[in-house]
């Protein structure tokens, strides 16, 4: 489909070391397709809360423009994430909100993949539209089908080794690393404008 | 209505002193009902991200707790908060998140209203769902009307002052408060458990 | 709780004949509490489209104005629907679109419960967030808690029988018309004004 | 940036005649890009409401099978429609619900914009991501930006001649339906499978 690398860069939702997210992020290299090179993009486990004053006075810092260098240099952005609180985790939501101030917004015309995996049945139903809205504000493509929501993930994930152990869960992520080449392939990783 | 002060807390979304929200807020005492008092809760400006391993090793930060302690105490809570990136200030969701972990959980029961300021026509009209998503999950009572979308706020908030200057959004505030009086008067501030 | 009868009415969000959600609407006064009666409210399924044009020429349909009427008569109002699309039926939109027109406006105060069963694993939690939001528009109040998604429906629920067969959807419902009965009595269907 | 017509199909979720969202969309020719046809769909306006059983013993309705053929055939869809209730209009929503079971589903791949005129300040800013959320379960391919939000419409529309008399509305429709064209051309109106 192309004849070079896709590099595609990842950012989990969750800051804590053992986050099934983690584990979901960190296993996509293996069941991505060929070509596609998967790497975690600079964590924004340290950014400050968004203030504009700090912005206006001391400017942007280093560790959000480096997420923001990572993510315009990529082809495409996943975001593996837990759901809190019904909504986006307040500090990946943090870390948007400051890329989305960088000059040379960083999203615009990004492709887009989302998964979630969450305790709970709906597996982050509803967060996922409220980070779609983000990049929709953003200009960022995110892409329709298939959505992931690995919901109950404690029985699909195996805290241990950190591996997927469910079949359909695997399937559904393949499906989706796979339609994420076509439609990097397809939208270009430009804006419109 | 009620022969006791209501004492109801603010929070506001912004970080910046400047901040348009933090004017609506602070101007609110001024169009309260009688009988309510509202004080700004402890600010979330110095809270880490929430983190889990965090909670896990060190327990609620101080800071965390003393605005849980704050929600617990009032009667009521008031958010006047911007919208960022189509949603809630990451800051505010974040405050929320390390919040709805704390034991007793402070929202449970409690009584709602939400205010929004913005510098473009919808006024916060997309974030305000999703923050009372997560109050349909934290088990908190939101008020349904009259909501408070301030739109095009540099033309009614007069930025020198720090004063609202639009007749209609102070009406709308009057109303929404006098309708929170009456609010918390019949909740009670319990969750039905 | 309370020494009358409360009167709640359903609404079912599907018209065939053998849906599920029918199935656990049939099968809710089963799992009422003592003193709570609930009817299902007169069908939408021969309401036309609304238009604005009908309603200025013709008037209200007396099928809209049963349904108005029933709502009104109701101390609360319980819809059991499926997701069509990721959002509300059309059909039940339609209902709603129409009774929201007209006088005495009918949801004005009233307390609301949702269910909702699909084959899908998310069970409605698309739907039911659109559907709140509504509510908000007519000044009902949704209650919070137990939300009542119920996913992969075709394992809980028998068809020939119609009877629910999962232990846990029983016990959410159950739970949830209880709460219910709570809340109607806080709440008491009134408007604030 | 193509050499052929771009055949766009509009639709629109009002059914009253004198709709200022069918002013609207009666206008769009007028400030389309060169080469962008835009007909009218054939309208929904007495399709019945969905109901399975009718489906599963009588078949598509004819007329739900024209709007779904004038959907597959088309380049893109243009939805030009008021917020009802804070979402998707009854009608309109009852529409999709129809076409989105038809073999072939119609709405795959498809480029999508939505505009949308309402006399309230938020300009159906609510129901626009309700829709946008169907779309991404069909699997259509809803363009960015600009959203098109026409509050306060009476202001904005002249009710006698159904011209658009706000320049700033005229701009963000032609910077919209020119986005469209290129959006059109790069998605390609295929799905991705």
């Amino acid at each position: 489909m192309t004849d070079r690398t896709l590099n595609v860069v990842s950012i989990c939702g969750s800051l804590r070391k053992g986050s099934y997210n983690r584990m979901v992020m960190n296993a996509l290299q293996g069941y991505a397709p060929e070509g596609m090179r998967i790497t975690e993009a600079p964590s924004f486990a340290d950014f400050p809360l968004y203030n504009a004053d700090v912005q206006n006075s001391s400017g942007f810092p280093a560790l959000v423009q480096a997420l923001g260098e990572a993510i315009r240099a990529a082809d495409g952005v996943i975001f593996v994430t837990p759901e809190y609180n019904y909504s986006i985790p307040g500090g990946l939501k943090n870390a948007i909100d400051w890329v989305s101030r960088l000059p040379n917004q960083p999203f615009a015309g990004k492709p887009i993949a989302i998964q979630s995996a969450t305790g709970g049945t709906l597996g982050g139903g509803r967060m996922q539209y409220d980070l779609r809205r983000c990049m929709i504000f953003l200009d960022a493509w995110t892409i329709n089908k298939p959505e992931i929501f690995i919901g109950n993930c404690s029985q699909k994930i195996d805290e241990k080794t950190g591996q997927i152990k469910d079949e359909q869960t695997i399937s559904f992520i393949k499906q989706q690393l796979a339609a994420f080449a076509k439609f990097v392939a397809r939208i270009g990783g430009k804006s419109l404008d």
